[in-house]
């Protein structure tokens, strides 16, 4: 792993994977399940749970950069813009600081998520501990 | 809503959940998933993701305090221990801010999750938009 270093991975939001969310979750929040409540808010439809957004940059983290073993310890997001059901969102993540520590090495990383239109809909900061101890 | 006012949400992690979250969130980092790999880390055994110990901060947020309509604008999470299948975690959330706005209230909460130990495993602030737009 070096500073610099990036990974992505993209994915389509569907309606299913809102709904098992919320299933999941408990996170029943109508802004994100019903289409009637959602047209007088703001974005006038549903919306993605921001956590769900956020969670594709746990799957770059606990699958690509660092990947397997890597524990968080600090998450930060800043919700940008809506996702709303049927966008796709890539993440991109940038290793910006390592750390070597007894425990092991501690990891920030940034991340920014983007819509199919070239916005950016989610940004965030990552901490990791790359543990020493096996 | 008042500053101070409070709301909690509590809730056992099962191994479905884990597994259901991992193929959600495509998050199949092994220190979720397998006892075998878990066991030569720090600690042990599987822990939760921590986005889904988050995600019980999401749920009071979207169905308790602020409730329906209220849009996550930034969240932080301090992960502080680790949560194992079957912990018992409760979520206790606190308004700390109401700042008026030409758009809407925006909130700030503080949240603290508990093990059944009673010990915290995650901290973190979220910040909310409750819209004046309907």
């Amino acid at each position: 792993m070096y500073i610099g270093q990036t990974a992505f991975l993209e994915r389509t939001f569907e309606e299913s994977d809102i709904i098992n969310f919320a299933n999941l979750t408990l996170d029943t929040n109508p802004v994100h399940l019903d289409e009637g409540f959602a047209k007088h808010t703001r974005f006038k439809k549903r919306i993605a749970h921001g956590l769900l957004t956020g969670s594709l940059i746990g799957a770059v983290l606990g699958t690509k950069l660092p990947g397997s073993g890597a524990v968080l310890l600090k998450q930060s997001f800043n919700f940008k813009e809506p996702v709303f059901v049927g966008d796709r969102v890539k993440a991109v993540l940038e290793v910006t600081e390592i750390n070597e520590k007894s425990i092991g090495k501690i990891v920030k990383i940034k991340s920014r998520c983007f819509n199919q239109f070239e916005i950016i809909v989610l940004d965030g900061e990552s901490t990791l501990l790359i543990s020493a101890i096996k």
